[in-house]
């Protein structure tokens, strides 16, 4: 894919590479920190791919026909850096801005530039990212783009790594190509298995992957390789490099203590004066093969029809937010779902047996499921994630990352709380408010009703950016017509009057609970304020403040979920200004199997547990 | 290990198991919830290894002696309580309160009860816990007492089982025997690799394993492989066991509509009655062979002695923990290390370069080093966990079961907040402290200086449960002496004065900016109290409350996390109830890489934003 003749590349490629070498110590001295090492051993690799194999276009890395790189080893960013400026995107002095606040070439790389898909640097995440975006190449967008990641062997220990490797070879992923860096050193010892590259090839193979073993300072071993993994269908090829940390600083090569330092300004100069020094001509110029268009059909988006539920219907949230994901994938053609061998207990199976190439089976591996939906986002696709919310807990480094890659990533949590029952701790999400609520740009949306669940997922799709939602296992009566709006920051005033003399803030089952406490103080003559709240984050400042002033400043929060971070801890913050008194009442302890009932009022968050402590406040 | 004639034995084990069936689709049945069918896959391996494999004193469940068996596939709970229930534990008939509110026999197995080390029912995390259970008896006890850990198919895809199989191989760990009951159906399909058993075979002896498949219905076969198992040096052993989901229920064997479906009582019957009809002889009763017991010493544990850092050092709070920790080797042998290939970054090398038989290099898989944490608290150890705060969410799943279970273990997450500089955030911690505090039970700590640090590390070590430890990157001055008691539940009060017109509550490098402010402030004629909340969870509720009193009720929280789930919601959480007004100041996007302290000032939480943030409050 390339101009020059093929019996000069592997030298015109050493010298590029070289090029790479030396953008990535420049930078690194100058900023005084970073992993020139980790940047020497995987550059060979980069620079064969950059501007020998991958089709894009280095103007537009946006353009969704291009061949894909994903850096999962974060840290060698000023390697990635330096081949996009070298590719021609940007000025190669910019590299000497890295890792300063006025710069986007950031310590690890993020999407805040044009041409990094998801963020790095928290390991063992990339090649999810890559079957995500394979996925879509393959199944969505028939595209022969293929999709390139460069793995760490230090990272191939994370059990995410394995996931994506089965999950790669589960879906026949054969335009995605790995490439794991093995230059035997990690930060603090040498890796697990250093340079036994038979030992990666026996994992590899056994997880049905086929592989490649190469020296990954070799350009025309790599060429090879990356023709071969071309050509090889059914199923996707891991090249196993064998390189040397700190290749091409000679007095940094292979050393174990030159992990994540840069060079000083003297030792930057000898080792660049080294590696100029064994090239003569002058550096090469590549022509880069452009991508290959296809055409992509215009995605007419329209609206989701209403709800179809009758006033006197019970039906759980999880399921009408199955039932809307199924409509939805009618209207919208973006929407894509992903679940984790529960879809008949989440409902995304609704959707499933509609629009089956729209939905990836993810078995039980739920950071794969995540990172592969952050791929398929960075292809502009709608994708929504269900499972359990408890089980999202095992994928919440990879949620982290997509909040900071601002992802466009739907995740619907489902079986919250101790209302699940029977089934124990271990199934009740009880943290997932906390964990979702923390990370910036998080939309968390907790619907109460069936017409609340199902509106909101239209409106889940419809906003840009990441979005939780929350929902329960048991049925509950409708509260809200099939034409009521839930814009994204609002809330509900159920129950009011200006006799009021506190309010009860709630989501979920315990807005019911709530209705009930309401009946009964009635009529033992106190009346209480009830708001349901359905936006969790943001959060609907101005209700809750004319609510505050209204019922004497006293609050009560009511919610089944742990105590810290939930409802109660948004409410608080949205009014911690303010001076008002607020109760908070939840899960304060690890709850215990029983019935669902049962558990409402042994944990204190029934509609009895609300009227006592009601009584008790006013 | 019986008394029985072995020509005997596979018939008298499956007459057990069958036994174990009854049990379990009779439990499952009055509970009117369950996985009886998953028990009926599992019973014939359950059965052999109860009654005829493992040494075990059925009466005494935590007797460290004894050969540990791990369900790691928990939603089988029911079998696991037969199988102890007709081991003799306790009377069979208790069987029949399986997943009511007064039995601890939960739906699925929790250390509420004394022969559960760990909770399961979050799949794919029993054979870490099995990893730090042989750790401990092959390393530090010295005890020929074998684990064996039951593990579904389903769960094999969960990245977590592979991170336990790579440092079981490392770790050498042929006292560790795995068996994956793969009966073909997941809960909403069938599995990825179906009955497929080369394809299991081929990725366990790709991790390095030995591997036997049979045919996980025939007794004998199951007894020659234990019986190989054991005989196998150097390598850990995975048996593959074909199973079909259901079994000996004619009607729901190997049906994929069975998942989780108890069998209605004319079913039930039917079942039992087909069950019980294929033997004619009573129920055999087995000699479980006894444990053998291994000496151990006698752990006397002396006081940590001072800190001996002087007045002027600065040392970051990271390195303190290192420090203490090398001390507290030396007069706590029960004290055990883990890290994830950061230990020059979390200084636990100064652990691990003294004690390096009770250092674990743990590589870089959270998940794992976290699970197998829980396995060696099972066994008495006292195990710190160190990496950096933001990699424990990659771990929170094992966290969050790890707080269902009580588990003594102890987390430090170094490097936390935007005040790591120029890495970036995908380095930073920035949500831990919502994760930590939202699990019950669990104290969190952040201390703000080395003495402090030091000194936490000792408390962390004789508080019976769960500890975490948030420790900062930067070097910070001394606060206090090498004597300064620093209590759980406690905080200091650093600047105090009858004419305080606002509280300060900050910990970690906050405090710092605190008390700069606080001398900025001086100057204008603005007093102001600064507390330093050391201890998050359980919280100074006292301290918090005479300082809101003090200074008319307005509260500054300030602290380098995200602005939900940190110090000011806790701070909130506990002053909720009394009207004060509280300002939180924190990280409320995401970050970007730079200097320190210029993202400390550009995220507006350095001094001179707490200084400009009080002139507009007093």
């Amino acid at each position: 894919m390339t101009t020059i003749a093929s019996a000069q590349l592997p030298e015109l490629l050493q010298q590029k590479a070289d090029q790479l070498r030396i953008h990535s110590i420049r930078a690194t001295t100058k900023a005084g920190s970073g992993h020139p090492t980790s940047c020497c051993s995987a550059a060979d690799i980069v620079a064969t791919l950059f501007f020998s194999v991958m089709r894009f276009d280095p103007k537009n890395p946006r353009n969704p026909d291009n061949d894909r790189f994903i850096l999962s080893k974060g840290h060698a960013a000023p390697l990635l850096y330096a081949a996009w400026a070298e590719a021609g995107l940007f000025d190669p002095q910019q590299l000497l801005e890295l890792r300063t606040l006025e710069s986007d070439l950031e310590g690890h790389p993020t999407p805040r530039l044009s041409f990094v898909d998801m963020a790095t640097g928290s390991l063992g995440q990339g090649l999810s990212v890559g079957v995500g975006i394979a996925l879509n190449n393959k199944y969505l967008d028939k595209s022969p783009a293929r999709t390139y990641v460069v793995l760490g062997d230090g990272e191939s220990v994370e059990g995410s790594v394995w996931e994506a490797s089965d999950l790669a070879r589960h879906f026949q992923l054969d335009n995605l190509c790995g490439i794991v860096d093995i230059n035997r050193l990690g930060q603090s010892d040498p890796t697990m298995l250093e340079h036994n590259l038979k030992s990666y090839q026996a994992r590899w193979e056994g997880f049905g992957w086929h592989t490649i073993c190469v020296d990954g300072h070799n350009h025309a071993e790599l060429l090879k390789a990356f023709a071969t993994a071309a050509q090889t269908s059914g199923k996707p090829t891991m090249i196993l490099a064998k390189t040397f940390k700190g290749k091409g600083i000679s007095f940094a090569e292979d050393h174990p203590s030159w992990h994540g330092k840069p060079l000083n300004a003297q030792q930057a100069e000898e080792a660049i004066a080294a590696l100029n020094g064994s090239h003569t001509s002058p550096s090469p110029t590549f022509s880069i093969a452009p991508p290959q268009p296809v055409k992509r059909a215009k995605s007419a988006i329209q609206p989701l029809p209403a709800p179809t539920y009758k006033p006197a219907d019970s039906v759980a949230t999880r399921e009408a937010f199955g039932d809307a994901l199924a409509k939805l994938g009618e209207v919208n053609p973006l929407v894509v779902v992903l679940d984790a061998d529960v879809k008949n207990s989440t409902y995304t199976d609704k959707f499933g047996k509609r629009f089956s190439d729209r939905f990836f089976e993810s078995f039980i591996a739920e950071q794969n499921m995540v990172g592969a939906a952050t791929g398929l986002a960075a292809c502009g696709k709608i994708p929504f994630v269900a499972t359990f919310a408890c089980f999202l807990t095992r994928a919440y480094d990879f949620i982290r990352m997509a909040a900071i890659s601002q992802s466009n990533i739907k995740l619907m949590g489902s079986h919250v709380g101790v209302s699940i029952g029977e089934d124990g701790p271990s199934q009740m999400g009880l943290e997932d408010l906390a964990m979702m609520a923390a990370q910036p740009g998080v939309v968390v949306l907790y619907p109460s009703d069936g017409m609340c669940a199902y509106r909101l997922v239209e409106t889940m799709a419809n906003h840009k950016g990441m979005v939780y939602m929350r929902t329960g296992r048991p049925k509950t009566p409708m509260l809200y017509g099939p034409e009521e709006p839930f814009p994204i920051g609002g809330s509900k005033v159920l129950r009011q009057s200006a006799k009021d003399q506190l309010t009860i803030v709630a989501a979920g089952v315990t807005v019911f609970e709530a209705l009930k406490a309401y009946d009964e103080l009635q009529t033992a003559g106190i009346a209480v304020r009830i708001i349901d709240l359905y936006s969790v984050v943001p959060i609907d400042v101005a209700t809750l403040q004319q609510a505050a002033k209204a019922t004497n400043n006293r609050l009560l929060t009511v919610e089944d979920h742990y105590l810290h971070g939930g409802i109660g801890d948004s409410v608080l913050g949205a009014l911690a200004g303010d001076g008002v008194r607020l109760t908070k009442m939840g899960i304060n302890q690890i709850p215990h199997s029983g019935k669902p009932d049962q558990l409402l009022d042994h944990y204190g968050i029934s509609a009895r547990a609300i009227v006592e402590k009601i009584k008790q406040l006013v």
